[in-house]
């Protein structure tokens, strides 16, 4: 490590759970507080990692760093790599690190960051071939965990569409593992104008539904996965709304070989996108 | 609801946490009990309905259900087909119900059951063509939504190899939403003992690791995935020892397109799984 780098670290004692600035970062932890502030939480190595990455990438500010004595030791190459980028680094105790975090095991390590989240028509933007809609996804585990299939197949972009959990919800951001600062994410409430956006950018949208008639193999087999696609995902206890399947151009069902009756969420997104990754690919 | 089953409804006060019987179930939410009893609890509507299939053909027993009054009336069919089947039903109240839950929200419907593994000839006899060996897994949700994964793919078994969590965790039931009852299950401690068999029963040895060579295209587009196959799945956060991965046959990763870094555990088991069952498909 540097002189430079070593001169900036605080040698004060560090932030405790009652230090207004530890205060205001623990209102991040929830979404009424990041609302407010415009700002949310990265925890641990990974996502701290891939958001100092994003950052210098122009695409948002990571704004502060929180980090133990314990994590400063564990991640040096982090927290030299912040100090380089000019973010400021606050010490704070082990309390204070499990107040900021949404683990069971705090990782003693946060990121204050930029929210993720770009406007519909930039995620949008460009001909953009696999994109993954959230449809009233209220599992935070399970929307980060589909963020990061999405981003392992390559689709271009993840909308949040109507009720679904707040990207930024700190139980997402780390079931995608850092994936949430990849690939573009946008938000909108209002589902209809999400099917608009994608229609207009070239895209055809299929449901994800356990009841349609059609299965993924057909749809292969007929060259329809070979189509830029938006895949809509519904919730993992009630699927999608037979009023948004009706709005979407057609409905595929996993094809269940066994005697399961279904799949989870995560699961069923990961062999949908990956067919159609693959679809892609093949015509390419 | 005929006279004979509501006859045999207990019409005493319901047993609380400190009734005998609760007492002794509740033995049955940690291992070492699971393992003195041999039997486990199954949780929820679905898990109990799927249990009284198996037991009625002939696959293990249900000895007795443990019920509340809500659940009893939300669940009247399954209640009903307990009662005809002999089983013994126990009212309990809700603080007993949320004694022997291992969920956040317990569901006041409990059974009573025989172990559902098989010994390790039994799960592989016949001709096997897709099985599923996890390794090291911690997880029993992780395990659990392999084992649905795996009966959704219509695999043949699935083996707990090595020290991966028990199957009849309550968490492993819950996330294989009663797939645990529909295929054949075994454990081995020995990991040797599992390949061996797995050998001779005619199935390469694949190991899913993300960081073999070769990927699950490459793969299908060589016709390997036509072929009979046991795939090996590690832990998630350490995936498979590099001495076991030696052992197997072969490794196939799971390819990624985007900037992920890997996929979680049931996902990867997900793609693995489904590109051998469709491979295996097409080849009938």
């Amino acid at each position: 490590m540097s002189d430079h780098t070593r001169a900036q670290r605080p040698e004060a004692a560090p932030f405790t759970e009652r230090t207004p600035r530890v205060v205001a970062a623990r209102r991040l932890t929830r979404r009424p507080g990041r609302d407010r502030a415009e700002q949310f939480l990265a925890e641990g190595a990974q996502a701290v990692r891939e958001a100092l990455v994003w950052s210098a990438a122009g695409r948002g500010r990571v704004h502060e760093l929180f980090v133990t004595d314990t994590a400063a030791e564990r991640n040096r190459s982090i927290v030299d790599s912040a100090l380089e980028a000019g973010v400021r680094i606050n010490a704070i105790t082990d309390k204070a690190a499990a107040g900021l975090s949404e683990t069971v095991t705090p990782q003693g390590l946060l990121a204050v960051c930029d929210p993720v989240d770009v406007p519909l028509e930039t995620a949008l933007r460009g001909t953009p071939r696999l994109v993954a809609v959230l449809h009233g996804v209220t599992d935070p585990g399970n929307a980060g965990t589909v963020v990061r299939v999405a981003d392992a197949t390559g689709a271009d972009a993840v909308i949040f569409a109507g009720d679904t959990v707040d990207p930024h919800n700190g139980k997402c951001v780390r079931a995608s593992t850092g994936s949430v600062f990849h690939l573009p994410i946008a938000r909108a409430r209002d589902a209809a104008e999400v099917f608009e956006a994608c229609r207009t950018a070239g895209l055809a949208l299929v449901a994800a539904d356990g009841y349609a008639t059609d299965d993924l193999d057909t749809a292969d087999q007929r060259g329809d996965l070979a189509h830029p696609t938006a895949w809509v995902f519904g919730s993992e206890a009630h699927g999608l709304p037979d009023t948004v399947i009706a709005d979407l151009d057609t409905s595929l069902k996993v094809p269940i070989y066994g005697a399961a009756e279904s799949l989870n969420l995560a699961t069923a997104a990961a062999v949908c996108l990956y067919a159609s990754a693959k679809a892609l690919r093949r015509k390419d």
